[in-house]
């Protein structure tokens, strides 16, 4: 009787804390990424059960991911953007259930620097992590986009090398990313990591830079990291981490000749 | 109606998915406890609720803390065990529920080293988590106990110079730890971090070196890690991470001159 009783408040905590919005959910890491672990055994269904929002990349490197609204996007290096496929497959992904903690008006153009920077000034802790949603007019953004690759597949830093970057500009869209911990670096991109999509829904990329010209920052913090590391695949014979992870995830992540 | 479904089958598959026995739930980084966030608002009974196996230490940094069969243990710098209190509180610990994947008898002296070798060679991967737990007798075992910290706390690699060493000779218990992958240094102490009970849980501490006499090394492997970020206290404005935590780390944690 005792037991049944241990057994149900067990579970009634365990659904109670699974439906808190306060978890990012991660499969894999950005340093077996690095290593050229381009295919994951984890589908997009897998990771849109445990968010609505998030970012990662495809099997093969096949293109830049992001969740808005519960739906994943597929950025190709042409340019484009299409609805992914439940059984698409992703090598790394990071998804959380978006809410607003806070959310900053912009108003007049701004860059990418003062929007983190203003995102920095109103954070509760460096040492949290934060979905960040930005939802405006862009008069400028830099993305790019990583190209499918084939075996054997080359180190991110040497693939990224060849992406296709693209300019967009006087263009309406959403931002969508995280800002991490900076001892989470190796296992996500510490600092500022962000895709973009725009609002038609077919275009986008990895951001390399942009300049807000009006918008609304939406800041969705999170104290949970779940971290799901695969069982299966290159993952496992991977030679991860190093002394310079740090220095390769500018390379393969940030702008050229950041 | 087939939302109603979809609720059971969601509620369903995140019981199944939590009763999986390959997680480790960890509250807060190494890097805080670095940077001497020595307390933590965790209780043993919320780390209870995640694992009957574990390590860590208590607030104020007043002990080392074993977790075995689901007991929490408190190892003082005098050298004695005691049962700690569900109300304990913790700055830092990591749990899992302990299920032996595979068994390595040793029947013969073995140094840690070797021990480690050992296990190295029978896991599946290095870049999963496995918690390991050594039963048997050991020649030799070398142990520190962190000493209770006053405000100001200084930084880890301070608080642990003054550390109480003992040395157990021809003595029964249980070695608790963890191996970790390298890319989670500064979240937790990469490679093999252990704790050491004794067989009549009056004494133990944190393990610099040992030399088994004859035991079995059960190991338990984890893909997921669950990391729960403190959300008040000294953690949110600690300046955590540095291009030094590894070198931090093996002062700390390490045998002295390692």
């Amino acid at each position: 009787m005792s037991n049944a009783y241990e057994q149900f408040r067990h579970w009634a905590t365990t659904l109670l804390r699974y439906r808190h919005d306060d978890e990012v959910y991660q499969f894999s890491t950005i340093s077996a990424l690095l290593e050229g672990v381009y295919d994951g055994n984890a589908t997009v269904a897998d990771i849109l059960r445990h968010g609505d929002f998030g970012l990662g990349t495809f099997n093969h490197l096949d293109g830049e991911m992001v969740i808005l609204d519960g739906v994943c996007y597929r950025l190709r290096a042409d340019g484009t953007a299409t609805r992914a496929a439940p059984t698409d497959r992703t090598p790394f992904a990071a998804v959380t259930r978006f809410h607003s903690d806070f959310e900053i008006a912009v108003e007049t153009r701004t860059h990418r620097a003062e929007v983190a920077a203003a995102i920095d000034r109103q954070i509760q802790s460096a040492n949290l992590i934060y979905a960040i949603r930005i939802t405006g007019h862009f008069a400028e953004l830099h993305t790019r986009t990583v190209m499918e690759q084939k075996q054997p597949y080359p180190p991110l830093t040497q693939a990224t090398e060849e992406q296709a970057e693209t300019v967009f500009t006087d263009a309406s869209g959403t931002v969508v990313g995280f800002r991490t911990p900076d001892f989470e670096q190796g296992i996500s991109v510490a600092g500022y990591h962000l895709h973009f999509l725009n609002s038609d829904r077919t275009g986008g990329g990895h951001i390399l830079d942009f300049t807000l010209e009006r918008g609304t920052v939406a800041v969705s913090g999170a104290s949970q990291l779940h971290l799901s590391l695969p069982t299966s695949g290159a993952f496992l014979g991977a030679q991860l981490a190093g002394d310079d992870v740090a220095e390769r995830i500018g390379k393969a992540e940030g702008p050229k000749g950041d």
